[in-house]
């Protein structure tokens, strides 16, 4: 099942995950923290709703399809909120999110 | 924040998700597993959501009210389904479901 | 079974959660921000592992009683941090903490 | 930072979890789904562990090193479940949590 359509998806995800939760950590330890507080909520949102879509995914759940819209629209957020700043890991993190929104839309089409 | 009109549905989403992992884990115990296979899918989906959605009403997320349209139909379908069993851990886990599903259907209105 | 031994460390749990979800998202939106990393840090994994470990004490996991020494472990650095501020929301959480790692001490013992 | 030491162990986390969630399902499809609940059981407290600890690694909690070992452990118990079992769900499973304890002993080292 996950050797499956589901796949790209979940490798999306899994990268979007990660970059998300690095990005929020790597965020609150900026010298402007303040000028990071959109990135960091958006990176945790988007970080727990990626999780439960990979999790549904993996399952094989019907579900799993239902939260491909929302978790398209938290990573297009988070994307562009992560992509206003110069950070490396903002910068990767705009990119994962970008390519799962990508994974997410294709899989939902 | 969670004191305010999140709360009901706040309060309705822990009940349920307690509910859905303790019925599944019953469900698997039970004599006859077989008949229990649909409720036990529908539980492990229905916590799993449901964790999400009181994760991101909690945390004041723009998102939790996304959730709540997905959140009210996977309740719906685990009360069903749970619904059809005579259990007391299924009959418990259908009510909670469906005191689940009005708090999000209320909320989200 | 959770209107068992277990009932009094998952009621605390769940309201270690939500002071630890919403204490998060309010720190973020305080003037000092700077001030409130630690804080913020703390009540992300605090809220994660209970999370975690209110699930597996619902399901009725024999892996629950084994989450239970960090659990309090991640409780009681995430009180004395809170306890350090004097926002409403930082001294709920810091007091939510509190009763928490309380409850999983005696359920452990 | 989660192209360092942790990476290994992230990369395990993340096969063990797609593992364990797709085998719970395929288990619960299974003709004789009887034999089959202790794995399923378990790939649920596997997948839900490794969910953790996988997150707290990608965050660089000093946490995440306190789950290792229960991870290592609820990690080696499903390797061992699934490994009695002669379906190929159950075999790759048991594959994958066998790499995750070692990867988690690693770290943990």
């Amino acid at each position: 099942m996950h050797n499956s359509q589901n796949q790209p998806a979940i490798d999306a995800l899994m990268a979007c995950i990660l970059e998300c939760e690095h990005c929020a950590t790597a965020c609150l330890q900026e010298e402007d923290v303040k000028m990071m507080v959109r990135c960091i909520q958006l990176d945790r949102d988007c970080a727990d709703i990626c999780k439960l879509t990979m999790t549904l995914l993996a399952r094989g759940s019907e579900h799993g399809k239902h939260l491909l819209r929302e978790c398209m629209e938290v990573c297009e957020a988070c994307a562009a909120e992560c992509g206003k700043h110069h950070h490396e890991h903002c910068q990767r993190c705009a990119e994962a999110c970008r390519r799962c929104a990508e994974a997410c839309r294709s899989l939902a089409a």
